[in-house]
């Protein structure tokens, strides 16, 4: 294991927040537990509510799920310290400057930003205005969660305002997806095995899908969700991320610069859809009442917080294109959203029929091979091959060969935010997207956002726990191709 | 399913024999209950025992493990006629054929010949002086067991006297490992895929290896071993020809001379090993008494009926290589033989490492892919693949994923004496080598023969239960390589 040794202050702006208390203090706690973190070590945790130091110790118990009397816990409360105070106002930062001096010595800083989106230029405002870019003893970095603007233009602008406090390698962009490790094993698949690598290409490959699909709706965050929709939550990083990895050209070595180039290549490959052609290429939806696993679930303006009239899409499908020698005239599917089928994200590879036509005249004609690769849940690989079905006649018969991580190794996958902190504070930049990464993004995006904000594009209603509107379907099935049913029984534990 | 209507007549020539128990009669009343034979449809059955038709079906009966009273049974034994003679002796075809028209009307004839190798020339000898050769209503079909011959030039001579009396295109040779569903789907496995063909080639490949293994010893049949070995007994037939199948050019169709004339194509291109060559290139063993599976079992020489003195091998491995362009310097490691560690016969084609080299530097470096078909036992198909290791650091861990034919389909395999009589009566070839697989494998045996043959020449000791002796190691680890361990928990019912 590397391990830095340097002193290191966690600021954690946000400190009490969803984000904050889902995953970051759990994988803070995670990674000091198993001794990731360095010697000298503290959090300085901002947030508005009004707690003592004792009271945010119990909030944070609750939140990790632990016993306080545990002696690890009362190590790793011992590192923290609290500050109360609107990050809108510069005086909290004083206060977190002070509160750091107190409990710290000189040392590396990480600035966290766990706050609101729309907070984040005046908390670096602030941050500049104290002077806690830098400091003496070593480096400081800023953590930033997606979203990244909400549009080309504020994530350019927001892009220049961090730039005036930090320099881009100082800044740390997450995409948590990125760090799932079946999103890692992308990496090691495709260019750790001679059998694979050969065959990523338009020559073998027919076409690509993408999955990412929800079964949970908007959960209580409607303000949110309405003013955002799924284009801008799922497609715009993770889904585009995602695939940047499963289909980039190959680094030559797994210095980070390097493989963040090839996905930034890839990005930037991405053909623009021309505006004319959005309404052939994507089709949007929003779900209405229906059944989900057996349970009747609201329609998406029935669920709180949204308005009954909201044209928010919920879930898209469309395909896309990657100007690139590679991947010429392979289309790329994508479908996504929420109340969906299954839960369930993953990438197919749907290769080529052979060339031969030996099979063709079969009762039961042998299909393409496709290669899933699964990122959630119950990861693992499957491939779909033609066999002999046993039996006097030659016939031949699907069947599937997976390889599930859970049967083959003892240890459980690392949660994505305990490899995003260790990454950040290790240096290693492989995993976050850089700045033209967003750019790269958002220019593919404009458009489809454009046709959406036209006052004539409404969403499609589709079902709840269906698989979203007919024109998802008709979408490929107009190239002669159908949506992989994701299999429910595969890797299931 | 395909069925021809003619009225057939089989004449089985060594009718109580231990192939004919064991396989034959079985396979006819299986195809005989499915209604796959003719509605009109005997079997005029030969041998030296002096049953009466009575005793017969008693015998049968038994052999079958069937109730006399089962009406199927009823039906199937009211086909047979049963002719006691010495096959030697033309009046015993005098009375096969009186046998013959007492019971059937004019059709196609079989003959099936399940005696002593030493006894085909008389056999066919005597068929012709009766003019039984053809028939006036339909075909008249050979079938024949291997052995051919016992080396390249006994071979020849068999074949010739065959040909003295039957056309080529009647004469059907088994080599019953061809007709095991999973070699069968060797061809729909590599053509019917579009994910595997593209690989299957020198550029791809670093090696391939072939294991045919059984832990049984001679099992009382030490006076047949003794004379012939492994080289005659599976490499000779079995392994040639499941390496034909495996790793032959793309017929053009399923027409099974175009599958005939690949598989004969890849025998003739096999490098004859030059004789100064041999003993670096190939092996012999001889086992010892040892354990097989916790049991304590006796050496070769200790067995029934062998010879203390006796030097026939009782198992082999080697190195070869086939003039194609294909497989040019591509070696084919084989080994197999009795009382090995194992009883398993599979073949691997392990892949060449990936071209770059992101992941040489890793603590645990990723190994070559491995792709497995396992014949038998627990049949199936297993890759061997390096992924991403759960953990913070990337380092990346083999694992395997498997097709099991028991897993993904109801049907059991059918036996392959079931699918040879079947074809053979439907004249489909596929499965039968030709006279010129035959040659084309004696040439390539006969230089070994010849090397068994010196009074040099002796097999090395091996421990019963042991995967022979270290010259089998050795062989394959001066190439820098090693041999894969069959799994034995592969496909594990």
């Amino acid at each position: 294991m590397r391990r830095i040794d340097s002193p290191l202050t966690i600021f954690l702006v946000g400190a009490t927040g969803d984000l904050a208390r889902k995953k970051i203090w759990p994988a803070l706690y995670d990674l000091f537990k198993q001794s990731l973190l360095p010697d000298t070590f503290n959090i300085v945790s901002v947030a508005r509510a009004k707690y003592s130091k004792a009271e945010f110790a119990d909030f944070l118990a609750q939140t990790v799920k632990v016993e306080k009397s545990d002696p690890a816990w009362k190590r790793f409360i011992s590192t923290i310290e609290y500050v109360s105070g609107d990050v809108m106002d510069p005086k909290t930062f004083t206060e977190i400057e002070e509160a750091h001096a107190k409990i710290a010595p000189c040392g590396n800083h990480l600035w966290y930003l766990a706050t609101l989106p729309s907070l984040y230029v005046s908390v670096v405002k602030n941050i500049k205005a104290e002077q806690l870019q830098t400091t003496q003893c070593g480096w400081t970095k800023l953590l930033l969660e997606k979203p990244f603007g909400v549009d080309l233009a504020t994530s350019q602008q927001l892009n220049k305002e961090l730039l005036q406090v930090f320099e881009e390698d100082q800044i740390y962009r997450i995409d948590h997806f990125l760090a799932k490790e079946t999103v890692q094993n992308l990496l090691v698949f495709r260019f750790g095995n001679g059998l694979f690598e050969h065959l990523w290409n338009h020559q073998f490959v027919d076409h690509i899908q993408v999955t990412s699909a929800e079964q949970i709706g908007i959960a209580g965050r409607g303000v949110f969700y309405d003013s955002v929709g799924v284009v801008r939550d799922v497609l715009q990083n993770h889904v585009l991320q995602m695939l940047a990895m499963t289909l980039m050209e190959e680094p030559t070595s797994l210095d980070p610069a390097e493989i963040r180039k090839r996905r930034m290549e890839f990005l930037s490959q991405l053909e623009v859809v021309p505006s004319e052609q959005i309404g052939a290429r994507v089709a949007f939806g929003q779900y209405q009442a229906g059944q989900v696993d057996g349970l009747q679930v609201v329609g998406y303006t029935g669920e709180k917080d949204i308005p009954a009239e909201s044209v928010t899409e919920t879930a898209v499908a469309g395909k896309l294109f990657v100007n690139s020698e590679r991947w010429k005239g392979v289309p790329i599917y994508f479908r996504l959203g929420k109340r969906l089928q299954q839960s369930v994200t993953e990438i197919s590879i749907k290769f080529k029929e052979p060339m031969n036509s030996m099979f063709s005249t079969f009762e039961t004609p042998q299909k393409g091979n496709v290669l899933t690769l699964r990122i959630q849940p119950n990861e693992g690989v499957i491939v779909r091959l033609n066999v002999k079905q046993p039996g006097l006649e030659l016939q031949t018969g699907e069947v599937s060969m997976q390889f599930c991580y859970h049967n083959q190794f003892q240890m459980d996958l690392v949660e994505a935010y305990q490899k995003l902190l260790y990454d950040a504070i290790q240096g290693d930049t492989t995993l976050f997207p850089q700045a033209e990464d967003i750019d790269a993004s958002w220019r593919f995006i404009q458009p489809i956002l454009d046709y959406l904000a036209d006052a004539q594009t409404k969403p499609l209603p589709y079902a709840a726990g269906s698989w979203g509107p007919a024109a998802f379907e008709e979408l490929i099935a107009e190239d002669g191709r159908r949506w992989l049913e994701p299999r429910p029984d595969m890797c299931v534990v």
